[in-house]
């Protein structure tokens, strides 16, 4: 009975999945992935205005159901032996609580109302209050963003939570404080009764609610309340304090020990944003540029107290102290669309699928809809096999990857893409080509934005569903950044980096990167860049950057906030 | 037997059509329209480089067969009452001939050389020589490009003729002199034997020889050997004196009368360009805007000489006496890229259709090519059906036309297209929406600057297919210029305006406007601008403007000449 297992929770956009892994080895005894019920379902959404929300239950239901399911399907005995649990999460994805720290949705009259719900990290519903928090800002005599690229983003914290007490007076009413996706279920799950009792993530908190030890945690109230009075106390009734992922934040309560069939024993950790322990999960150490590729990106430096002295980041998504490893800077960027960009341009070809041949009558409904199915899936097969034959000689469409704005560097939820250098000749792996070199040089942007900030990036780690699955854009990317990228061989970097928080907090290891050592998964393989084609998208890329100035300058000019 | 016929051939890129007309009453009789045999096999034609040829054999094989063909469908008696034939014809399109005036291609050894062919306006070979005409003209004493807009296009007579002789040895060996393609019909049916008794095409050499009276015809031979000396010698042997297409060349030889069912009493007119005859068939007169929307466009209007004294309309394909009515400056524009635009994009989407559809097991062979078969021809239908349902307030990604170049305002064959303001929820039917716009404010480009350079436009006309066929994008492009558009019953209005000219030469009418009165077709249907939609449209195509500036600036630092 030696064998000590921990269970590594990652909670994603559209599932979650628990993964139970050998605290000793890292090797994954079994894995569960349950989808949210009710968004599913489309409920609460409404993409035309960018509003995307989740209901707390579909947490609840997915949790119960991963960790009984993944349990189910490891050896008997596994049970027993769990000692740690670790929740990485979505991000920043707030909701407002009652005093007992519920999300307001739980509560029946709040239980059909999207502002009393999960506000997901791409709900795009608080440009203007972002573009207030920046304005205010810059005229403070403190600069809150300081520790967050600079800019505030409407995808975080204080935008929504603003944008949704303006719109909705019964939330006014009737909320106490608000939570963080990441800081709530360890709440949940080791019974904390009591808002104030909930620890607070330094990652999330200091990425995304412009928390920092200089200024002695939040934002003033001064600043809040100047921002908007319906602001006014809630400050109070947050937190000074947020702890690192690494240290417990309880143990499991009766009531949750008994629902996932574990111990009370069991140590929950603190939480943080899935790409955060992603980049641990991924064996991240300083000068190591790690990405998670999927629909969008985001990525993740790690730098010594030393490297980072003084230097603020400009243009990223935050330098927070413990974010990603305690006791190192974590540092966050990201690209807001990557594999959304080539879904995009597959929906584009696939009118001819729905709208046309959806409409024939040659052949019957049943046959029908399996040809249009097949199709679907094999699109973007059939343009990867095609761009990838045509030369880099060829590439003389530029295209900008900003089809959902641009996160980093310097967020711009209101940039839009463009594709420029078209002829007749411009058929659609051409194009397609293009999207891929698109998304290659956004990720450019953002390595050159670190290292003109002072920060060595010395190699590139990818995770995430692109980075194992498409070679194509893979060596694109490897070209274009002109650098060698390892791809991890797990591809459930995020749930074993929070096994390895959960071994941490459990005291299997004195420190994260000792349980990085031991639990690691390797790498599946290796991209390494080819010259010429470095050399040629060297020039590309200057009419990429010029491209983006244009469409940012029109930007400003026909915006209409 | 009172009655008089005449037939208008009408020569298009891709095929030729003879139309008897009652030259009393403008009726139309007969029609037979017959493809290019060996252009429709690709034969001597590379998409890659733009080259585009096609063999004088090809004219003679359809001229015999659409004759005959349509005088078969006439009614019985009609081949003794044609009294007159004109043919319009693409342009520029020369070829090199021998001294008997025979393109070189009708040579045995000539026969397979795509050099000793007609070189199709659409021919883009020649983009280096067109620019070293505008620089050497720049520096001229005499600016031999000044009728023809101020800007040498690669589309045109000298550029193409340059390219050939640098090209190909054997051309240069053997040629004597050039011809137009207009010119040479009616010279091959007269029986002309001596290239030095072609008659002359003023519409032809005034819009693209770089023709005009006031510097004795073409451009001098010093002019030419400055540019090359390998254009020594040609001016010489090519010509002073050019004809407005009113006048008779001749009549039918003995061996065309025979070989058309004809009589050797018939006249034949000088030969023009198709949207210049096919104006005067569309009924042109001064301050109408006259335009032929096909794959791309063909602008033209006719201005008195009181209008144009001393007047030089920049950026157009050219201002020449008596190019459309004689006794008239006839006025020529016109947008490279119009229904091609739309069918590029339709060839995009026709992706998963051709290579991946094409590859499924799914369906039969036969039953796979009829789905893809009539999934192609539905697209243009759906997308116009989705792209008109949405309000002019949700046009938000803004196009360029430039996929094939721009012709005018100001050509420059090397301009891309673009498409900026993409989001992820820009779907197929907005694309091509913004695509139908950003063809219409290429043609307000147009009209803009006619105006501004002191050019009265009243009302509009339009002609060929898209103006028959699409009412989407004729609405749009009414609201876009803001103006009414009035068009032509008849979709055969070269073919009419050929006809015009054939009774005119014959001597039925005294001028080309008589024919008009008589024989015009009337109008199908008017547009009306919508003042909303017009207003909303201002906006938009500032953008476009401001667009096409970027791209314009970037062409100039980015292309590889």
């Amino acid at each position: 009975m030696n064998e000590k297992y921990v269970i590594g929770l990652d909670y994603g956009s559209d599932s979650a999945r628990a993964v139970i892994v050998n605290a000793l080895t890292g090797k994954i005894l079994a894995t569960s992935v349950k989808n949210y019920p009710r968004w599913t379902k489309g409920l609460y959404c409404d993409p035309v205005s960018s509003r995307y929300r989740q209901h707390p239950q579909d947490y609840i239901d997915v949790l119960e159901a991963t960790v009984k399911d993944a349990l189910s399907l490891a050896p008997a005995g596994t049970a027993e032996n769990v000692v740690g649990i670790a929740f990485d999460t979505t991000g920043s994805t707030p909701a407002f609580t009652d005093a007992t720290g519920a999300p307001l949705a739980l509560l029946p009259e709040f239980a059909e109302n999207p502002n009393a719900m999960f506000i997901l990290w791409k709900d795009h519903t608080a440009i203007r209050e972002a573009t207030e928090i920046n304005t205010l800002s810059r005229e403070w005599d403190t600069d809150y963003t300081a520790y967050e690229g600079g800019i505030y983003s409407s995808e975080w914290f204080w935008a929504k939570a603003l944008h949704v007490l303006r719109e909705d007076k019964a939330i006014r009413e009737k909320a106490y404080s608000i939570v963080e996706y990441c800081e709530w279920l360890p709440a949940l799950i080791t019974g904390v009764k009591k808002s104030d009792n909930i620890v607070r993530s330094r990652c999330a908190n200091g990425h995304k609610a412009m928390w920092h030890e200089k200024w002695g945690g939040l934002p003033s109230e001064e600043f809040l309340v100047a921002l908007d009075p319906l602001l006014a106390g809630f400050r109070a009734r947050l937190f000074d304090k947020t702890e690192t992922a690494d240290k417990p934040v309880g143990k499991l309560s009766e009531e949750w020990a008994e629902r996932l069939g574990l111990s009370t024993d069991v140590v929950v950790a603190g939480g943080a944003f899935d790409c955060h322990m992603g980049a641990v999960g991924a064996n991240i150490t300083p000068h190591t540029f790690v990405r998670v590729i999927g629909t969008s990106t985001c990525d993740i430096m790690v730098s010594s107290y030393e490297e980072m002295e003084h230097k603020l980041v400009r243009g990223i998504c935050g330098q927070v102290d413990g974010s990603v490893i305690p006791g190192m800077i974590g540092l966050e960027a990201g690209q807001s669309g990557f594999g959304d960009i080539y879904a995009w341009f597959k929906r584009v070809l696939e009118f001819p699928l729905k709208s046309v041949i959806g409409e024939t009558s040659l052949i019957d409904g049943d046959t029908k809809d399996r040809v249009i199915a097949e199709a679907m899936d094999r699109i973007i097969p059939a343009l990867t096999r095609e761009a990838e034959k045509i030369p880099v000689s060829e590439s003389t469409i530029i295209a900008t990857d900003w089809m959902n704005g641009r996160r980093t560097p310097d967020a711009n939820q209101l940039l839009k893409g463009a594709i420029t250098g078209l002829t007749l000749a411009s058929d659609a792996p051409r194009i397609f080509r293009a999207l891929v070199e698109a998304t290659a040089f956004g990720s450019k942007a953002i390595v050159d934005r670190f290292r003109s900030e002072g920060i060595r990036i010395d190699s590139v780690i990818g995770i995430g569903g692109i980075a194992l699955k498409s070679p194509f854009v893979m060596q694109t990317l490897s070209d274009v950044l002109d650098m060698s990228i390892k791809v991890c061989k797990t591809d459930q970097a995020c749930a074993l980096g929070a096994a390895m928080f959960a071994a941490t907090a459990a005291g299997i290891y004195d420190k994260v990167e000792d349980a990085q050592q031991t639990m690691n998964s390797g790498f599946a393989c290796e991209y390494h860049p080819d010259p010429d084609r470095a050399e040629a998208y060297r020039e590309l890329y200057d009419k990429y950057v010029k491209l983006g100035r244009f469409t940012e300058k029109e930007s400003i000019t026909c915006s209409s906030l």
